[in-house]
């Protein structure tokens, strides 16, 4: 059925009307039209109110059959009882696609919302296709396209389904917080004509898209048998992360109050998903760690990690979370051990592992010359390198150490590890300010590619799931191998 | 046994002999020194050098017997092999305790460190009292004493023993962070002497201390029993959280390495620790999250939680982080949620419980209104307050709000609710960046006394500890009872 849904249309559109504007900043689709604007959208834009002239210096039809020009797209931003109408229009226009920004349909559960929900999938049924409603629409920073006025325009290679407007946004500032860009996103809302499946599948088959991710309250009846094929089919080419709501019996009363989804069994859904090689998360915070983690290729190869840290008591404690995860801190080989006390000369100090820099983490050469040893060891899949930025900061004073030298040094240690060793290395910051050096320091170690952590727990989580991924498609293969 | 000791001359010594100057900035005691120059320490210190003359204003004596003054506490940083000459000289001056900082004793596993270590033990058995040896030893700011010279002098009533000088500074860092004052810390290290058991009594019995928290690698042999009874009396009066490291076997293998502790089950430790009512968390966050939520009384008399927040997606993944972690939310009362609809007035948004307060959640008088609203249900035991700090700054530019007011009217907004529901209220401040506007709601909201969260799941977590220690209480009660 997605065969013939022109989504060029959707994520790249010529021209758009945007139906519902005013002299109001914020109210209905203005909101849309100040962010084609700011973000310097190239296509044509139509803005249409029944009475006003002018809007940001373009000309307003007073309604979308007055356009005199052909229309790839409009987004409607009008009280819910206004859009049936208004989908005649664009009809008459032969407007592919619409995007119904517009709440007060199913989700309201009342008579009146499921009634006009239903006359806006009978108006449409067959003529044109609907993103929504309640809904935020696209973001696709390739075309300059998006809902909010200061959204970044980094491209990347990460999609986003989402269920929710506001996750959406949120989403949005996570991963540009860490250097990813996106590639396309789309909110669904109610999704009453295109739905998850539909963008499920297209990014499947997206050449500028490598990580599929997706918030999710519920599908549609009948959805989930597609559903999970094509998240089948999709993960063995690309991850697919999946954060579903409603994994409480609370939470799935609220999911249907916002989207009208039914939720399901959470642990049914999480057996199939996991079944189906898709990366389970419950949080923003995780699906953004587990997103950064994918990005840095190679998956580890396995679950051994080797651990370079400052202090007993976070070797003890970063073990435990590692451990706690289902990774493994096995001991490096016995002559790896004795060429590390050449760099960190303390005796008595960790070096078995997790190797304990001990006061030397200051010093960048330390750290990739011990992380180039304990990489060495070929049965070690993946580095962690934890880091004190507070303590760092106080050597700095102490010491009178310029700091951006430090903080260059570490980064390039880092940049050097990834390159030599050719495993994924993956860092924690450990911070309680965002103070200059901290700031300085995430930025740094970003731009190498190393995803860093606030706390060695969310880095464990996610390299345990990156390894869950790999087990996955190594499964796949030794079966295809058969 | 920990009736003899004198632990006024441990938090509060009059004089402090300092061993192990030197010319350096940082080697040796030196830290020590500073420290006690910084923080303003108010009694007489008498550094100790066999050469130097004087350091930082201060007579040097070239030993600790050639002190003409009584000495209250020596803090020692000598290489290992010189500590029980030191000891000898110490005891001849007839000082009751040592803080050994030096490392390179039993913690380090070779023959020589153990054997060091024993003789620090044989040589001050009845003569003098040990702290550590490898450890950070006090931090009261009540008496002006610390080991980092940049430590708060902020009093609060949390105690913390820490078997990890790192993880000590660590958690100053952290409470710091919050507004936390800390009333008394020691930094054990190895433990050979003075045992956390005897200042986990000493603390059950301070009456500065109104939480007990631990950072706890393993106990001595034969040590356990009187931790667990001492424990169990403690949390009948007092909250005591305990991080226990060594939770998983490669943990307890780096614990070994670290102050040489058996770890021991986790599971038996884990299930005992439990039964007496002890808070068990596992990380630094958890710890701080932990003591944040037990500071602000009263404990929430139930799991019944009413939440506040913005946005349908927010709603739903709120509930799915509370219930998941064994809090209901249950619905409001009907008359409630009617009342409620004449502050947010949009038909269709989720008042139930969670409610969401839209757009409005901008105007602290409608997170008041409803904030009573909700606490008013009799069945409601903890409110949770959801606020998207990005959301909010966003808002405040578009609206050209005036950030500074709005902020000053929501921590208002919360000082009013604490005081007119007399119910706990937790806030969750959802942020990216550390910016203007976030720092400052940040720090207004915790002047109210309401903790603070970066994220639903911590404050979810720690509010379900929270109260399991309630049911414990009431459990011991119902017992008594009878």
């Amino acid at each position: 059925m997605s065969e013939s849904i022109d989504f060029e249309k959707i994520f790249r559109p010529r021209s758009i009307a945007v139906v519902g504007v005013s002299n109001d900043r914020i109210k209905g689709a203005m909101g849309f039209l100040h962010s084609l604007v700011r973000l310097g959208y190239p296509g044509k834009v139509y803005p249409v109110h029944p009475q006003m002239k002018e809007v940001l210096g373009f000309k307003v039809y007073p309604n979308v059959s007055s356009i005199p020009h052909t229309v790839d797209y409009a987004i409607i931003g009008l009280p819910a009882a206004l859009v049936p109408a208004v989908l005649e229009d664009c009809i008459r226009k032969q407007i592919p696609f619409a995007q119904i920004f517009s709440s007060g349909f199913a989700e309201i559960g009342t008579k009146e919302g499921v009634a006009l929900q239903e006359a806006v999938v009978s108006t449409a049924r067959g003529k044109i296709r609907i993103i929504g409603p309640n809904c935020m629409g696209v973001y696709h920073p390739g075309a300059r396209l998006g809902f909010e006025p200061e959204q970044p325009l980094d491209r990347g290679n990460v999609s986003f389904i989402s269920q929710s407007g506001g996750l959406a946004m949120s989403f949005i500032d996570h991963v540009s917080d860490r250097k990813i860009g996106v590639n396309k996103l789309v909110s669904l809302g109610n999704a009453c004509d295109l739905k998850v499946t539909d963008f499920l599948e297209y990014l499947g088959k997206d050449p500028e898209t490598a990580i599929v991710s997706i918030y999710l309250e519920g599908l549609q009846e009948g959805e989930h048998g597609k559903f999970f094929a094509l998240a089948g089919r999709m993960t063995q080419r690309k991850p697919l992360v999946l954060w579903k709501s409603g994994y409480t019996e609370a939470g799935a009363r609220a999911a249907m109050s916002h989207t009208g989804s039914m939720a399901g069994s959470y642990a049914m859904w999480r057996s199939i998903a996991k079944q189906m090689g898709m990366i389970v998360v419950h949080n923003m915070e995780e699906l953004v760690d587990m997103i950064s983690t994918l990005r840095q290729p190679p998956l580890p190869a396995g679950d051994n990690l080797g651990i370079i840290a400052f202090g007993g008591g976070t070797c003890v404690t970063t073990t435990d979370a590692c451990t706690a995860q289902g990774l493994s801190v096995p001991p490096l080989e016995e002559e790896i051990q004795r060429k590390i006390l050449e760099f960190v000369p303390e005796e008595g100090t960790f070096r078995v592992n997790p190797v304990d820099l001990t006061a030397w983490i200051i010093n960048p050469h330390t750290t990739r010359n011990v992380g180039l040893l304990v990489g060495s060891d070929p049965k070690i899949d993946a580095l962690l390198y934890v880091l004190d930025v507070e303590y760092i900061v106080r050597q700095c004073e102490r010491l009178s150490l310029d700091p951006e030298r430090l903080i260059r040094g570490h980064a390039k240690c880092l940049a050097d590890l990834i390159k030599s060793t050719g495993k994924p290395i993956v860092s924690v910051l450990q911070k309680i300010r965002d103070g200059s050096l901290a700031i300085a320091m995430r930025a740094q170690f970003q731009e190498t590619g190393v995803p860093v952590f606030p706390t060695v727990d969310r880095a464990a989580k996610a390299l345990a799931r990156a390894g869950e991924y790999r087990s996955y498609l190594r499964a796949l293969e030794t079966e295809k191998a058969k």
